[in-house]
């Protein structure tokens, strides 16, 4: 699916995270199983990519400590990961998850799966990184997908993580087919780890509600910017999704880093999810004006682990 | 071997390059060969560690371009030869060479190997990075580094790098026994790539010498900084160096980078080799007292690329 902007999220009816889909009606909703309303409006703000670069991590732990960010996942393939790591080890509150890698997207900063690269040849490039981007004639082979994010979780597991969900870097398990949506929900229910899927996402990809299984939480609505908003349009845009906020759980996802000098040099090839687009989602996120509209428009955060302990 | 500081260095007497060892005497010093009376003095400046992060990657350009630092050796390995190997494409004079790299020494930010992990389990530790270090119990595979070696070497072709020199990351492929620094040279010959092994460090291990063919280059001496000398002596340890250089080619083995975030994190768990170290070798190099001491020393730069064409 396309990272859908807020227009799209909002038409999406809220019917509160519940095991599965219809069954919802008939049972206490999760934020009724949390201790609010029925009709409460449950958001968690998630930052994506922790473990990329050195700036993702410490604008990530700074968003968490100090700002509105309450929930994050890790890419366990890259270079920083056993920074963060060692950050979880020691805040065993800390809300984070997994975000499940196959790609390495960027040009002159680069990382490759956690398998031995000989054994997931359909995911790696003639040079042995994970591959920039898949196309419609790439083949990716769902075993090897299932081997790859195995060995990511139990990477995770074996350097202290232990993960409150997962999710999916760029959406790649989710946006492929059957095979490779089946092959997460297959693994996240080996691990007993809720994961991240959306219900207005059925509609386009059907399969992602066949592979679920009957205690499965499904979120309901997401938001992510689009690259379309231009900085100065930046907080009008979250100022409007948080306003239009529907009752139930939405995920913003969101990408935070410092636009240092690493930051900006690992990702000077474009401007989308760059180092200042990140830094963007920095300051709105850890401002006061956030914090302030959350409070003005009776929105709770909640994080992953809260809802895998309602479920 | 240690890091050998000035003082054991320049112990030793000037020869002058030559193939192998004693043939030097009767032969045309590699430094007539390129132009210069026998009795001249010849230095490589070279910055070791490039592609470990991009503060290495950035401060290694700069001296290079606008300092007097004229030699250098990139890491396949580490998640930023991406941004070296781009630049390289486009500097074909640059004297680069491969620092061929078997450990990731650093706590917060790591990496692996570029062949298959599990075709090198002795190379790596229980999560699949590099090992931290090696010790005199750790069992190294000398058909696990010579096939490592040559991954890291057909990576680098791959993508646009044509190495000077080779050199060896920690001196592990010096250090550790003849079958290791036998298959250095092996893959160095079969390669045609000149490797950096100076002729001091034959004393303590003999199996240097005889493992070199007719027509392999033997530096003279090496000076790299110890990590005794504190940070207010660190110019005079260079400036001593260079006071005492002897003739023939002598390498200076420094480590340079910008004290960055990124480079403190990366580097934050001991001084040694760390962010203000490298920052410091960044400053000395750069500066106009080196450039001055050399022109006042009758001291001549030379590159791994001339050396090479001079054998």
């Amino acid at each position: 699916m396309r990272r859908t902007g807020v227009a799209v999220c909002l038409l999406v009816l809220a019917v509160g995270i519940s095991p599965r889909t219809t069954r919802a009606q008939s049972r206490q909703s999760v934020a009724e199983k949390l201790g609010f309303p029925r009709g409460a409006k449950l958001l968690i703000v998630h930052a994506d990519d922790v473990g990329m670069t050195h700036a993702v991590n410490a604008a990530t732990i700074k968003a968490l400590e100090n700002g509105s960010v309450n929930s994050a996942s890790i890419m366990v393939p890259c270079p920083w990961f056993p920074e963060i790591a060692d950050y979880v080890k020691t805040h065993a509150d800390a809300d984070f998850g997994l975000h499940l890698t196959l790609t390495a997207e960027r040009v002159y900063y680069r990382w490759g799966p956690v398998a031995p690269r000989d054994k997931v040849p359909s995911l790696v490039d003639e040079n042995g990184y994970f591959r920039h981007d898949w196309t419609p004639d790439t083949h990716i082979e769902p075993k090897e997908v299932e081997q790859e994010i195995r060995a990511q979780i139990e990477r995770a597991y074996a350097m202290g993580v232990r993960p409150s969900h997962l999710d999916s870097h760029q959406y790649r398990l989710f946006q492929n087919g059957k095979d490779l949506s089946d092959a997460f929900a297959r693994v996240a229910h080996e691990k007993k780890l809720p994961f991240f899927v959306v219900r207005e996402w059925f509609a386009d990809h059907p399969y992602l509600e066949s592979g679920l299984g009957p205690d499965d939480l499904v979120i309901d609505h997401t938001v992510t910017i689009d690259p379309g908003v231009t900085p100065a349009k930046w907080a009008d845009f979250y100022t409007t999704a948080i306003k239009n906020l529907q009752p139930g759980v939405t995920e913003f996802v969101i990408h935070v880093a410092f636009a240092n000098d690493e930051m900006t040099a690992a990702t000077r090839e474009r401007d989308t999810w760059g180092a200042t687009w990140r830094q963007r989602d920095f300051d709105y996120f850890t401002g006061t004006e956030f914090r302030d509209l959350l409070r003005q428009e009776k929105i709770h955060l909640v994080t992953w682990r809260q809802l895998a302990q309602a479920r």
